[in-house]
C-alpha cells in the first residue's frame, strides 16, 4: 500500500486506528476454544466486527508463535482473510525482527513475499544492512522501533551521545538515509507525550506507529497534540482495550463499541486539524 | 544446560564448536529434496556427521519461519531430534527477539517450555523488561546482542555516550545487573576481533557466542587470544562453511571434514591454554 493510498484511507474512513491482533489463547472467550482454529475464529469475529472503524491490523507474531505451527496457521490465514474482505486495511507483522543481511533477506521473503502483509516492524540495533533487504520492495514498508513504550526503553534508547543526541533520534535521523517516508515509518510509544515534540523535529514528515494507547496508559490527545502532522501521520495501535473489551459471548459487540469510541475521538481530532 | 555441564562437554569433547543450522532449502543438495520433509533430512544427517565434534547446534529460526509452517515443523523436528539423540548438545535458537514484557512471556514460553531449546538469543535496544522474561527458568539461558559481525554494527553499537562508554559496552554492562554469568551470554562477532578486549573488561567472566568465523571472515586464533577466559567462555559458532561444505551427495561427509578441521584448531588452542 503506497503513502498515498493509506492517506485517502484515513481521509475516507475518519480513523488512523490500527487494531492490534495480539489473540492470546488463554483470553479468548471459553465458547470459541471448541473452534476447530479458535485463534483464526476470534480474529475473524474481531476484524469483521472493526473492519470499518479502523485502516490497520497489527497482528503480534509472538502470540503466534507461542503455539507453534498452529499459531503460524491462524496467522497466515488471518493475512489472507484481511486481503480477501477487506483490501484497504494495511496489514503489519509485529514481529521486531532484524538479523544480518541473509538472513534478514529471509524474513523479508517470508513476511512480503510468501504471507503479503504490507509492513514488518523491525529492530534497529544491527543497522542498515539488517534493515535493507526489508526495503526495495514496491509499496511495503519498515516500521522501524525507535521509542518503545515500555519502561525498558529509558535503558538504551535515551542514551544521549558526546553531542547530547539520544540514541532513538540517531536510530530515525541515520535510517532516513537509507528509505524515505514513503516506505519508512517508525514506532514510538504514546506511554511518553512530551517525547514526540523530538521525534517531529528528527522526523518531520514520516508516518508514526503509536503502541502504549489504552491498556499501557498513553494519551490519544497527547500524540495527536504533539505528534500530528498536516496530513495526519499517524497510525495509533490499540489491542488489548478492543481486543478483550468483553471476555463473554458479546467480545464481538464489545470491540465494535471499544472501537468506535476510539474513532470518534479520532474523527473529532481530525477535524479539528482540518485533514477532513 | 548449567554453565558447569557446558564447561564439562567443552573440555570433555575438546571442543568449543557450535554448528549453526541455517538451513536453507534453496541450497540443499538436490537428492535430499525428494524427503517428506527435506529439511529435517538434512539437518538430521548433518546433526550425525558433527555431533561428536561440536558441543552446541543454533537453528537460525529465519530459515525455518522463510518456509511457513513446514519450516516451523522442522525446526521443532530437530531440536526433539538433537534432545533425543544428543543429550549432550547446547542448543541455542537463533531468534533475535525483544518485545514488551508480556509479547516477551509469549517468547519465553515458546522456546523454553514448547520447544525446550536451551539458550534464545534476544535484542536488547527495549530494555530490561523485555529481556526478563526470559530469566529465571532453571538451566535456560538469554544470549544477548551486544556487538554483531555485520557492517550495520557500526551504525549504533559502537555510538560513544559523552563518558566515552559505546554502546554494546554499555549493553554488556547494564545488563549484568539483570543476571549473572549462568544464565546470560553475548553475541559478539568474531570479525571484530580486537574488540574482544574491550569486551573483556566489561564481560570478564561471561560466555561470549562468536559468529562470524569462516564464511564472515573471522579469525579463531583471534577470537581465543583476545576473548578467552581461562575456563574458556567462548562458544564460536560456524554456519555456511561446515553445513554446505560441499552440495554433493558426500554433504554429510564434508560437514565431518569442515568441522574436524575447526574442532582440531580448537583442540590446540584449549591445549595452550591448559583447558584440557
Amino acid at each position: 500500500m503506497t503513502r498515498q493510498e493509506l492517506l485517502e484511507n484515513i481521509r475516507r474512513k475518519h480513523s488512523f486506528l490500527c487494531v492490534g491482533l495480539d489473540t492470546d489463547i488463554k483470553k479468548i472467550p471459553a465458547h470459541i476454544l471448541s473452534d476447530a482454529d479458535p485463534i483464526f475464529a476470534f480474529n475473524k469475529a474481531i476484524i469483521d466486527a472493526t473492519a470499518d472503524l479502523c485502516i490497520a491490523y497489527k497482528p503480534n507474531l509472538a502470540f503466534y508463535e507461542s503455539i507453534g505451527t498452529d499459531g503460524w496457521t491462524a496467522f497466515e490465514k488471518t493475512v489472507k482473510y484481511i486481503k480477501e474482505n477487506y483490501p484497504d486495511q494495511f496489514i503489519i507483522a509485529d514481529a521486531k525482527r532484524g538479523d544480518i543481511g541473509n538472513t534478514s533477506q529471509m524474513y523479508a521473503r517470508t513476511f512480503f513475499e510468501h504471507i503479503g502483509v504490507d509492513a514488518v516492524t523491525v529492530a534497529p540495533y544491527m543497522g542498515e544492512d539488517s534493515v535493507k533487504p526489508f526495503l526495495g520492495y514496491d509499496g511495503k514498508w519498515v516500521i522501524l522501533l525507535a521509542l518503545t513504550s515500555n519502561k525498558g526503553s529509558f535503558d538504551f534508547q535515551l542514551t544521549e551521545d558526546k553531542d547530547g543526541e539520544k540514541l532513538f533520534e540517531k536510530v530515525i535521523r541515520v535510517s532516513q538515509t537509507w528509505a524515505g517516508d514513503d516506505s519508512m515509518m517508525y514506532v514510538v510509544g504514546a506511554t511518553q507525550g512530551e517525547r514526540f515534540a523530538d521525534i517531529r523535529r528528527v522526523a518531520p514528515t514520516s508516518f508514526l506507529l503509536v503502541p502504549g494507547v489504552g491498556a499501557q496508559g498513553g494519551s490519544l490527545a497527547d500524540v495527536a497534540k504533539y505528534g500530528m502532522t498536516p496530513d495526519c501521520g499517524l497510525i495509533v495501535n490499540s489491542s488489548r482495550a478492543i481486543i478483550y473489551a468483553s471476555s463473554g459471548t458479546d467480545f464481538a459487540e464489545a470491540a465494535t463499541k471499544a472501537a468506535t469510541a476510539v474513532q470518534n475521538e479520532m474523527e473529532q481530532i481530525l477535524k479539528t486539524a482540518a485533514i477532513i
